[in-house]
């Protein structure tokens, strides 16, 4: 019988210099098979590497004398204040990286005055997370086939306080992980998904994800939409005649996403994604990004090209590990800063100054 | 005088994470002489490698809530049901990969729902790849000198049940293959030919190809369509005027392909010259394609770049030394599993539905 | 309490192969910290790289049997004849490299023929740099929060004999210096900054220019203009219409310039903005450059696409720790000799007659 | 003193398998700062690089069934009759490689049906050349300051039977060889320029070039005509503006050429350059190429793109240097099977059918 996982659980705020170095001392700290759950990308990770490399086809043009004072970071989604246009998008399994599990991270994301979101694979149960956390909150349902279940997440997540519900299309069947094959990789069965009942225990992610629905379409998402009263983000859209439909039928937002090259190998970067799906419907609904960000430049190039905000996956768990809740405020305060300083250097005073006269191509 | 040759007789089902690592696991089985031939290319194998990167020109953009079930990979290849559009090429000497030589490939391949293509300089004979194999096969006729051989190498075709010929017209000559040179490499004597009268016994390559005809011309390709009453695919085609010109001499197909890298080097990769050939030709005969194919996402690119279907090579043969007729299933299933899940995860439900706007160029 | 920091005395010419040599040389000779906060840029230090690697996107095509015999290097800038069209671009804390500090670095650039531009945060007094220079001179202002102090700086510089003031726009704020952070790096508190009036001591950089006006505007340059009544050369310029609002405000030359991939990283190469510079402005005020440049072929480039100089920085202060004054010299020599070799294998007779017109691009 | 230079004395046919392995054994073979000399470019040695690199932007497009039988590589270079359309070009010193010196090479040439270019800084004289080889030969001249000492040249290029006089015009200056700096490289004393009154002997480049005028213009491109009598080809041309000088002061053909990255650093590769010169004047005069040839299908690329013929450098010292004048002749007939493989493959039956429609760009 499996032991028990013991998952780090130091509580200290990080002196991170970048990320990257972030990433390295993370590698040191979590086993190998859940590091490579949490780190590796599906097939050959030309999209995994893209997603970072392509933010280099774009270059930043600075604009000076422009009497910009300290910038002011702060923007709203969807209707929440928040401090810093980076949020923390679904991610499996906190459990894996830390014994606060999320809700460390949900603390740390309050602290840091960022939105996190809450999601169907929590190893916390919503109504912890409601507890320690008032900062904003959304929640990423995956569709499971038992309607019943649908609607009892929904349930769950308004009592949590969600303000909207993050619909995640790009993951009715998982893509082709091979570190995970090679590490024969599966949850521990210590780490509980509280939040879907009868959830299996001790399993792998191809087992747990064959619990969902695997013919999502378009009535799945007004039936979201009606069923839950909020607003709908639709998240893994990478097409600009997808992201038009989804307004047909009712999203209020796009998260351009390719699930952080998890899902199907040699997609473009999400950046490379971005400006067609901006042009298409960025002016009737707010377009998010997720996909690579490593620095403060690449937030700064994601919203210069349209994105209303981005977020920020791996690195919130390599915190979470490294540091519990405290880890995790680390690390976005250290994204604050960094764009902060590229808003500074570029002469932006505000998020809304971020535009794509800022940016020109490689 | 040279020993008789042992290939591998293993017989067993292949637990493969990717066709890179089967590659490495044959290195380390086949004889360093025997797999230099199987795996290298001509020159300075520019074509070779380029063949698999040029895939990463095109990325693949998914549609979601497309509403799409378990997608069906089924087709059909000149009027022969196939469960999946990847066939078996021509390739010479299967001997040298294992005993059972092209009866096990050819029964593999039966086995996972696939055609195969014997060849001219199989180590097997038709007969026999007949009796172990009731699957769709098609056979490869490299003319001879001889006419009265090359009719009766259609006669054997069409007894062994083929139901096309495959026309090579790019080995009059072969290849500038430095690997051969450096290795030495002879086919052992105890590798038979048998389905060429009198062919050359513990022969270099130059030998053989020797009683190739070299001056092939389209009155060979009227001559085979009407010698054999068959309908005739042309490999080997790589030029859009060229293809045409085939349409004009009547053949029924065409297979875009550089040999795998192992004739002329720096010519384009396969998929770089499909399109073109596609848009010459794709309206009137099915265009097929061969080279540098590892992934179901390379298969994925090709059939929405137009072609009907694509043919996988030396991992063929890698995993026929592995595993014998298992070992060639073994490696089918695994491509079959990972277009299954492109075709999943980009949303299409069926071959015909994969098209040129899941396509976009980096 | 920190030793007097001990820099390099060494007085001597050097034999120079190449400019990458030096820079290995250097590293060897300075300590680690001081040399990281010399050669490091911000971030991943892709513009750092990018300002070099830039070059390579143009080529120079000679043209022959012109008759060109031994070329002139003679140029003026702003009115000073020069003997090279490369002059030294103000860098902070000179006695970093050498104990002659500033002193060192402008006899050696006199020596050979050139400007040199000191600086608000130059080790060595504008008494003293008067003193050992009669070459010709800038001086380049960071303006502080505190008016007195600008109008003191202005009236020293105007002492020294400066014949322009180098406005640089882009270190309102320190780039993101992984180097500094990672080593620690502080200014050696026995190193003065003699020109600033109750300057820190003992500091890093960030609290060194935790005096400096943070919300710069044109109407600091209309006012340097005024106070000055000296020519204004607006330095850290990246974009087009920023460069003709400087124009617009009275300025009399952009320095093309992104602080050598100091300040914020992902800007362009400052040889890739140059072009657009050079057409919004250049047929009214003089368009410089630095950045990058380590090749006579760098100079000739950049001059043929429309700089009327450029400014070499980096490399001067390894020639500084190297060789005092006379390593100076031998830098500059150096480049010369590799623009004047240019400048013959090219077909060019004089500065005037490098053109458009023998660049290609790659 | 520095002692007689003793340079290879073997004679034999070379089993080469390519040219980069020849140069691997070549340099075990030479002396490293005659190695340096022979084998390096100049600066960063980009264009070195870049030559053989480029032609890897162009991609050959093979048309079969097109009847065609052996390849006929017989052409002629401006009427005299060559076996291949491979030349080789003026090389200083060859001495260094072998103590036949060009005696050698000339044979070598000869004895594989191709032409040889004696040359100004030839280790052998004119005419023990004339001796030695019947085959096709041109000189080379360097114009040097001493008019006498160039119709001496031009008087002793007529009687060893040079057809034409190539007029090297890239070479008034040495570049900047920065192996040669680091190895301190001089000719050795005991290698004469016997062609050359009064030449300096032990010497530096530099010092042997300083008797070479520095001024050349089309008039003593006028002057050389006239002089000589015959066809005058321009090498060193990479600009379809001088090229159309050439023609219009009375070229017979030019020799697209960048002295293979040994003179200005950074211009374009010679197979780059080729297309536009052929533009302008190939329909009025022959335009050959040099620079970075290795392979059959570099030479095949560069006819196809419109040269009437190309020369290779460094590999004839090579073949030189191991194995005499039997060694020159396997190198060349090396190219010539692999030239004559790339017709074969791409469907070409004589040098004439060599056309730009068997290309593609990249």
């Amino acid at each position: 019988m499996q032991e028990a996982y013991k998952a780090s659980n130091t509580e200290k705020a990080l002196d991170i210099i970048s990320l990257y170095d972030l990433e390295e001392e993370a590698r040191k700290l979590i086993p190998a098979s859940h590091f490579g759950y949490i780190s590796s990308g599906s097939g050959d990770e030309w999209t995994l590497r893209e997603n970072t490399r392509a933010f280099d086809n774009y270059q930043i043009i600075p604009r000076y004398l422009a009497g910009v004072k300290d910038p002011d970071t702060t923007t709203e989604l969807l209707g929440s204040k928040v401090d810093i246009p980076i949020f923390v998008p679904p991610m499996a399994a906190h459990g894996l990286a830390h014994i606060t599990a999320e809700l460390g991270t949900a603390k740390g994301a309050a602290d840091a005055g960022a939105l996190f979101t809450a999601q169907t694979l929590s190893n916390s149960s919503l109504d912890e997370i409601a507890k320690i956390s008032n900062g904003p909150k959304w929640f990423q349902i995956y569709f499971t086939k038992d309607m019943g279940i649908n609607r009892e997440l929904i349930h769950r997540a308004k009592a949590m306080g969600a303000t909207a519900i993050v619909f995640t299309v790009d993951l009715e069947w998982n893509g082709n992980r091979e570190a995970d094959k090679r590490n024969k990789f599966v949850f521990p069965n210590s780490l509980p998904f509280p939040n879907i009942p009868n959830a299996p225990v001790g399993a792998t992610l191809k087992e747990i994800s064959s619990i969902f629905k695997r013919d999502l379409d378009f009535k799945d998402l007004e039936f979201l939409a009606k069923e839950s009263g909020l607003p709908i983000i639709v998240k893994g859209i990478q097409s600009a005649e997808n992201a038009k439909e989804c307004v047909d039928y009712g999203a209020s937002a796009i998260q351009v996403s390719n699930h952080g090259g998890r899902q199907l190998d040699t997609v473009p970067a999400a950046i490379t994604s971005l400006p067609g799906i901006v042009e298409a419907v960025g002016s009737k609904i707010p377009v998010y990004l997720d996909g690579g960000i490593r620095r403060g430049v690449h937030v700064f190039k994601a919203l210069a090209l349209g994105a209303k905000a981005v977020a920020i996956g791996r690195p919130i768990l390599y915190g979470l590990a490294l540091g519990g809740a405290l880890g995790v405020t680390s690390v976005l305060n250290l994204l604050k800063d960094e764009l902060k300083l590229s808003m500074k250097l570029a002469g932006c005073a505000a998020i809304k100054d971020i535009e794509k006269k800022f940016i020109s191509l490689i």
